[in-house]
């Protein structure tokens, strides 16, 4: 197994951070893995947002638990106040990852590809991550999503795609066992 | 740069494969490591179907080529012709990658996760890719859907993702120019 293999192999979804961010040659090099994402046409229609402003962080995830709080399943709620209210781990920083909508939604694969480099960048330098879509709450409210659009610095008519969280786990734990049943051979 | 960076760098999508399937160890690796992509809740709503059988990749291609044919915007459809018809481009291998549709179109980005999983793993195994969407014109009639979702075993209310293109290039290219402008960073 090369090292890519095993990177994408080990690659776990981390939600457990300590305080401790990442240097900026790292998180660079991390948006660098992101830009590079192929994408439909080459339209590359996304920007990578590398978010180290704690503030602004905290009042995503504010926002983003008040929609939880408001949700009538509370599950989610009940297991995010279980580990003290934090929906985005502790986390240092965020990357979000904003794209230009188009009727049938293809941009967002596009932002899956960009997220996936961005998440196996991040492994490969040491940097633990969890792909993080909850955050997309903090958009829902139309007032809300144009200050967080405008805090974000979204380009005209972007929007929210998904996020990934970055930073060192404090815990570290196993990556999920893959599902062999859901590939198939036609020969 | 580590091997994972330089494997992310070094991507680019192929549009010109030899006659030369790559061994089922090499498919086999390259399946794996679509399986092993995160996903939004560890729901995995999508399969790796990695179809070596020439004759259902020629139908797919054939059913593509006619809906571009139909186009009203000829742009497409002269240059495939220009390359001698091949939508495809002549290319051995397809992994068709469907998914659970979902109402905000989220398990899209589950989908193009899973995509730049195969196609790192494919570059990093020496094999050459590109990501095809283009086939999912194959399935808007709903006859063609129906029995393509069946020639190519997609679980019952699955619908087509995205496919990648795998073989081994005949002439390469230079991956694209990534473009700086769009990294963001918000100190």
């Amino acid at each position: 197994m090369n090292d890519t293999l095993k990177v994408i192999t080990e690659r776990y979804s981390c939600r457990d951070f300590r305080d401790e961010m990442p240097s900026d040659e790292i998180l660079q090099a991390i948006a660098d893995a992101g830009i590079k994402a192929p994408s439909s046409m080459n339209r590359q229609p996304w920007r990578v947002i590398v978010v180290k402003d704690s503030e602004l962080i905290k009042d995503i995830e504010e926002e983003t638990f008040a929609r939880i709080s408001e949700m009538e399943d509370k599950t989610l709620y009940n297991r995010i106040v279980e580990r003290g209210g934090k929906v985005f781990y502790t986390a240092p920083c965020m990357v979000v990852i904003p794209v230009f909508p188009d009727e049938r939604c293809l941009s967002l694969i596009d932002c899956g590809i960009v997220c996936q480099n961005i998440t196996l960048a991040a492994t490969s330098l040491g940097v633990n991550s969890v792909i993080c879509g909850l955050a997309r709450l903090a958009f829902l409210d139309d007032c809300k999503a144009e200050e967080f659009s405008k805090r974000l610095r979204f380009p005209e008519g972007y929007v929210f795609g998904i996020s990934v969280l970055l930073g060192y786990a404090n815990t570290s734990k196993a990556p999920h066992e893959p599902d062999k049943d859901k590939i198939i051979f036609i020969e």
